[in-house]
């Protein structure tokens, strides 16, 4: 059982990742630590196979919230060998095991393991205020400087998939199942929707 | 619980649409039903008031099925008055209360109740399949043919949309759902999507 959630910024995509791991009992590793890993170890075999989402969280405690990291420039040699580096990763991970893989062309990556890609979206007013509700407190932006750090962080997110694959982000056909959460409580969504990823992942073992 | 549902052709939306109307216990009209009243009786307020769901399938009753039924010209004069029609129509079922409308730009049409907005969709492979499944047995069409088919459908559909609202037919701003069928079993579905549909309806009413 391998879920990716691809997601638009401040739709809640991560903190759906992070309860429906709780739900389902599966770990799951988000951009930031499949990002870590590479830029810190790089593909060490050793490292790799050995890491857990456990012992990751005790160097890497998950919080929930907005925070705009922007990845490196993609067009870099660096950073394409870091993607490169992230992709091995990814796989690693998929490897071990059931798992859910928020964010860096997971579902692409991991075709050939039949996971279930998820795409999460809102409307502009549910994501700044989703961003206004988590942001730390020293982030003191307005609403209009809220809207074009989203539209930012989106924009890089469209730019690095079409840079890596060639397949249009947020596009419907790439995904099994895209919700908006707009005014949904992401918490009380998750044990029905866990309920959704076990039918399907029954109804396509057997088709 | 307006409940309206967009869709590829051949990805089982109608289906989609008639067993929620079932496990719902709400009415369920399609794009044929309201071409039809249009068509015969236009908008008539003694008609459409007090028409319902059961009679309408008294005379019109409702198969499961690929039909490439296509609508008429939407640019001519007469099919422009039909449209409006159809618009009017559409608004007093949802008038009536409860009910699942299926296609017509229903979503925008009804912004102002309030609807949970469907998205269904799948991918070639399993549209093709599934025309070849349900289609009735005179209808003697290649794979290819199936496939041009189907894709001339759906440009109908675009440029329905394109014409008669500001929304680009498909792209997911425009849905609360968009769920892929590809391989799944419909009627299994409905169960889970019922429950996400009620809670979806129960969480927009406290926000």
């Amino acid at each position: 059982m391998i879920i990716t959630i691809s997601r638009e910024f401040g739709s809640g995509g991560r903190e759906l990742g992070k309860r429906l791991s709780d739900n389902l009992e599966i770990p799951f590793y988000d951009k930031e630590i499949i990002q870590m890993i590479a830029e810190k170890h790089g593909f060490d075999e050793q490292y790799i196979s050995h890491v857990s989402e456990r012992n990751i969280r005790a160097v890497y405690p998950l919080t929930i919230g907005c925070r705009f990291t922007t990845a490196p420039n993609p067009v870099t040699k660096q950073s394409v060998e870091i993607a490169v580096e992230q992709q091995k990763i990814i796989e690693n991970f998929a490897k071990q095991g059931d798992c859910i893989i928020i964010g860096r062309c997971a579902d692409v990556i991991l075709k050939n393991y039949n996971p279930f890609n998820i795409f999460a979206y809102a409307d502009m007013e549910a994501k700044i205020r989703r961003c206004m509700e988590r942001a730390p407190q020293t982030e003191n932006l307005t609403v209009a400087e809220l809207k074009t750090k989203i539209m930012e962080m989106d924009k890089e997110r469209r730019k690095y998939r079409a840079l890596y694959t060639n397949s249009k982000w947020s596009a419907n056909e790439n995904f099994h199942l895209c919700i908006n959460t707009s005014k949904l409580k992401i918490k009380r969504l998750v044990p029905v929707l866990s309920e959704y990823i076990n039918l399907w992942f029954e109804m396509w073992k057997i088709t």
